[in-house]
């Protein structure tokens, strides 16, 4: 253990809901492996900034002992601010506050009760410290938080092409003019480590049955809340029906939303879903019922929008066949889009320290690697719909 | 997929709630990585029932095809009747009830839905089939349940002294006399089973914080029935109220009893814990929060029966301290034993099949092994006390 | 074990002289763990190729038994021609004659031996069976060898970003128009083989330090060749003094050149070298000290070609200080080419099998994949000088 | 690279011959993978000391910077004295001189070349140096020699129950009253390594195939010897020549002969036996292709010691199909005795530091442990002879 206060944040109550917070969600429907918690991540990733620190040191990079157990804080309480099943409660839950957001909230709290000991972590974590690297080995193209989900993703999920060599690329760190870079006997793990992540989006992060699983579960928060927001009483705990009945801005983000907001994780969803799968609303039970008994949607995906007049009629033959409204009928038809994430050489790029002392980007350093195939984004569409109507539960 | 029948059984939802109860229940307050589910164990028992009869088919042990797939359906449902933190319920909450009873009640349901297609699996479940050694690989000393959860947990854990080499061992097993043995060349190996298992025991399953965790779900659950019982609305999921509110008896299991117990898994233990963590029982609030922050009681271990008058002594010293009853002391301190699983070479002989084809009894095989050493029972003691008062929150 | 036939290849001593012969040459002064044996990674193909028959016939592709037998023959003995320290012999003592031929040559003489029953495995080697994909299986893009050596090569190296998952890319297989053909979901997994192998080019194939020592290697036979040839009496073992003082032409192998070839393996190389370091030969002591004692010459890698003046210049200081001759000195300062081997679309495809039925070539196939970065063959420029003096013993 | 006195030792050509020598000699010929050599070993078991170190001064037993690079260069330079396949050579070629007396020559002379620098390492190494730790650390029951060779032997075997979890035996280590011990929480881990260094021994050290082929190279280099003595002139290095050609005893090991044996590796005794497998000495010759064939002598295990009758039949029979002489029968058909290494709590305890403070040992620490389990040595004897006569080629 670093130190005790980073003992003793690990034994708040705040850290120790993490346990009870899964990585990657739904994935595990997908991959039934992938069941790790984001108390994993943040303890995984702190153990890759030892090891950052370590290689920075023997390269004779200055890191005070009160740096480091900043930048210690600072990876730990990263993630501190997600939710259950984050990607699909960011857009249905906590509308317009990302996590990033709420992390910084906890933080500050922590501050409070720990004296203001957690000042400086909160500086790097912002980027408001003097020393820029110390951003980037939280927050950058190679920080430890990446570093350590995609070979955790990779190594849970079975998927080995996505492997990352995460002690590697930190023995090949470096600081040149106060920015994290890389040395260019790295190069190659640095290629692989942007083609490694590729292949995590499209055959993990991106993963069709995956996509359907998190667009039902927000359409299993929507409809929650829309049905709470009418007047209807709806099981759930205290937490979860806060956040469905109420509507959380940043400003309106107090003490005791926060404290709220601690008490949620995985369970308060699951339970809901077991519960609402019996209820009398045809939208929300057969959502739920899809999710818990992973009887999903079909879901195609194409290079093309999927046209609207396509989606009219699909919805159509259904509210037919099972005499629903258009609008629940748009609860099992949608589309929409996809994108991997490329390289921004531009935005956030990736630095190689070549022998000669001068930095270039990893774009422009190997004849064979081609910027163009990893640095453009790619769209894809989908199109979800039921694989037949019997799975539908009528009224 | 072995077949067809054994695809749709893992598609059924009795199953899929599999992936929502976690095999080593609370164990990952201690071992943080131990948090793989029932789901994961049954999967991996029936992979390695293949493994075993592609061996025993080798040695030309005749197994026809339906006796296969009855192998890998016994296999596949012999833990479905596990409810969550299984250890935990079957004092509190389904008392007189054995998992392997409810797994019998899952198999008759489904063998009503699947057209009695799941005879046989039962028969070689009950050990009512006419072949013995196929009970023995569901359920005997190196089955296939055991032979996956050790070697499973010894790797969540990462405790790796108590990896099982289940790959060799289920190499060397032979049938003789219509009953399951091993190849003599395969004794070392059979050694180190039995040696690992208890360092399991010692090391994972009676690990002394795993052992304060469960009890105090134990006291968690026992509570919650008291207060539902004397009147008190307590929050709940229905079906965990359900089975707080009723004493469930096996003859009383009847349809709608199992469609109930369908609906638990952990998330409505977790659930209701949080909520009870903020309501005005010291008792039931106490234990709960010391759950769910990992903030547990401490525990002294001794090989001598804990003196009723120490207890007596402590738990007066509480009362004094807090204003409490000592009934409700009683909830925060007090004793157990401990005793970890021997190797019974009376009931339930590993038998060896020698180079000479006569059967012979492991513990009599080499000159190095003393039975005594792995088939004595060990009994241990415990006390329970909180580490000191503060943690525990006033009315 | 497949078959008796196979058992009884594997134990002729012609197979068995491969447990004495390195998979990856001198390598292991790069890579210490490299130490991984031809013999090694024969039966780990012949494994693989286990697998993508079971695979196949999964997928309904017709094999017979005896097709079965042919495929695990040849991908067995598709090495079996390979002598002690192969690429470096193959400049130096068997000039013109190919590890295939004598690879050839050696199952001509196994077939006689074993009634022709390898007369199939033969023809499969040969390309000459009329089933097109079962030559593939052996030698291709994606053939057994590779998928085998690519991995293995990885795992001893410790190069982990260079594995390649062989086990998925042959789940993918299938064959169409009697082509082997990857299915389409395979295609990020091809992607990440292709770009893996780069990466173990470059990284492990290619480094700087392995070709240093493999051109030493190379010189050293060279050299020794040259003593012989003038008539000097060299210690070393009759097969390897053979090969020194004969020039041997596919023509010329006859038996007893194969026999005399099958007694060869490493340690006559080794074995050798260190006689040779004690001798009074300048250039062949040195040369043998720095293999032996791993104290190689320098090596500056460029992109450009090395001028010839530069070179003359650096033997010419040489020769002054030593006072050796130019002749000598070439030995020790001289450059070279070093390319990789990328993907020809052209010559040898790798198709993908479509959705829809149809093949594509993999470059073809993804937006993102962009066949210049890895059907361009990249050539670097290197020049080897020893790194002081001193290092070079004196007559 | 803990310094740059131990860089240039492994840089010594000393130490670099040690990637030469296989760590277990002939055992890859009954488990394939086992070809690391004792340059991995040695490396390896520094790698343990440096987290030795770590280990004991976060517990706070001070170790100076001095003394930690004696451990290191101590644990670095343990084996250096070994030759080829020393098992067999120790009964042939240096039969009056240890590996262990070698080592110390070795150091003596690199003491000389480094300015006595390594004086500290010689004097841990002898047990000289006044804390007695040090020592054990080096040579002891759990010393890191130990640690490695049991992990790495059982990696490269495949032999998975012989894995000893080094890494949390080391974390368990402590210092008391000068003593290496281990506390009280590792006693498990303990267990568990005496358990598997015994299956190890007969698994793996004392596996039968084994045992066979170390008896046959005995035989080969005795016979090689007689041969050599009785005025033969016999293929081999100058090297190999040497020792056969004389006896060495410790007085006589001086600078030229250990120079000698310095060039001494594998590949000597390989290219030699290859050789004479040509030769018209009938014993020789048969030796060595038994050996280089993987062709070998059949093996009896008994608990009872052989019958000498029984063996005399046995070489008259083989006498009199041959038309050999007793004495060269004798080189095919003998007995022997193989012992495994039991734990001798007497003469070299492994301590355990309980709770209290006090001391130990492991066999009195546990209800479980038996000491006379792990404390009896077992001896077995074979008889060894030929599985027939056809595979012995006549004169």
């Amino acid at each position: 253990m670093p130190s005790e206060l980073v003992f003793q944040l690990i034994e708040h109550p705040y850290f120790q809901r993490l346990r009870r917070i899964a990585q990657m969600g739904m994935t595990n429907l997908v991959y039934p492996g992938a069941i790790h918690t984001r108390f994993h991540h943040a303890l995984g990733a702190m153990f890759l900034m030892q090891k950052a620190v370590q290689t920075l040191r023997s390269k004779r990079v200055k890191i005070s002992a009160e740096e480091e157990e900043g930048l210690y804080i600072a990876i730990l309480l990263h993630d501190i601010g997600h939710g259950p099943y984050s990607h699909a409660m960011e857009h249905t839950i906590v509308q317009n506050v990302s996590h990033e957001q709420i992390s910084l909230l906890f933080m500050d709290h922590l501050n409070g009760i720990f004296n203001s000991r957690i000042s400086l972590a909160i500086q790097i974590f912002k980027n408001e410290y003097s020393r820029q690297f110390f951003h980037q080995l939280v927050s950058g193209q190679l920080d430890m938080d990446r570093l350590d989900y995609l070979k955790r993703d990779s190594f849970y999920t079975g998927v080995t092409e996505g492997a990352v060599n995460s002690q590697r690329l930190i023995a090949m760190l470096n600081v040149k003019n106060d920015e994290l870079v890389v040395e260019e006997k790295g190069v190659y793990s640095v290629e692989n480590f942007l083609i490694a992540r590729r292949l995590m989006y499209w055959q993990v992060y991106l993963h069709k049955t995956g996509v359907v699983a998190e667009q039902l579960l927000v359409r299993v928060l929507k409809r929650a809340r829309e049905l709470v927001q009418s007047g209807r009483e709806l099981y759930g705990s205290e937490c979860l029906l806060f956040f469905l009945k109420n509507k959380v801005s940043v400003d309106s983000f107090d003490q005791k939303v926060l404290e709220t907001f601690a008490h949620l994780d995985d369970s308060d969803i699951l339970c809901a879903m077991k519960q609402w799968s019996t209820m009398d609303d045809f939208v929300l039970k057969n959502l739920c019922r899809m999710l818990l008994n992973r009887d999903l949607l079909k879901i195609k995906i194409s290079s093309h929008v999927v046209s609207p007049s396509k989606i009219q009629q699909k919805r159509k033959e259904l509210c037919a066949k099972l005499g629903i409204t258009p609008t629940e009928a748009a609860y099992f038809i949608f589309d929409g889009t996809m994108e991997n994430q490329a390289y921004n050489m531009k935005k956030d790029p990736i630095l190689i320290l070549q022998k000669n002392g001068k930095l270039k980007d990893i774009a422009e350093m190997s004849d064979q690697f081609h910027s163009t195939a990893l640095s453009t984004s790619v769209v894809k569409y989908y199109l979800c719909f039921p694989k037949n109507h019997e799975g539908l539960l009528g009224y």
